[in-house]
């Protein structure tokens, strides 16, 4: 798998914002064939720093992401509450094995 | 869901040996009770770089992961690797809903 790790810094006035946009963005990710997993974390000592941990089963997954109108949507709507511009770290998974990445569905 | 990102840099000549430690150590604590998800990322564009992804279902779950001998041998097996002092990010899950983290069994 591949994985990309995404820390974004948001300003303070816009963090209930940047969760609402960014949560839509999740679900809508999940819904692509080349994610396996799109999880959203806040760091717990500054709550203004964000994780995201996206999980791509293949190269394209994540041309096709970036193509989405959900992506373009998100990209568009938090352009402005960065605190700093994000980066991204790129990763091989070594484990679990690529079948064992699947996000559950939820019981909602 | 309780999420760490355990940041480590190894010394070029332990690549292998800190992957086998680092695996055997992965798939013992996937057998705890408190942990979802214990993934183990490596960097792309520096393989001397790895991420542990460790999921906690709860706090006491981290407590219990450190009491590990699993853990106690794989601190003690990698501590002459670290060309760093590794260095952790503590986070809360956002997204997905709590039930969504489990790793899926491995098909061998």
């Amino acid at each position: 798998m591949i994985v990309i790790l995404v820390h974004v810094q948001v300003k303070k006035e816009f963090l209930d914002a940047f969760k609402e946009a960014t949560l839509e963005n999740a679900r809508e990710s999940l819904k692509e064939p080349g994610i396996a997993r799109f999880d959203v974390l806040q760091q717990e000592d500054d709550p203004t720093k964000f994780i995201l941990v996206e999980v791509y089963r293949y190269h394209e997954g994540t041309i096709t992401h970036k193509a989405s109108a959900h992506y373009f949507k998100w990209r568009e709507t938090v352009e402005k509450m960065m605190a700093q511009p994000r980066f991204s770290v790129r990763c091989y998974s070594l484990f679990p094995d690529d079948g064992c990445w699947e996000t559950l569905p939820s019981e909602d």
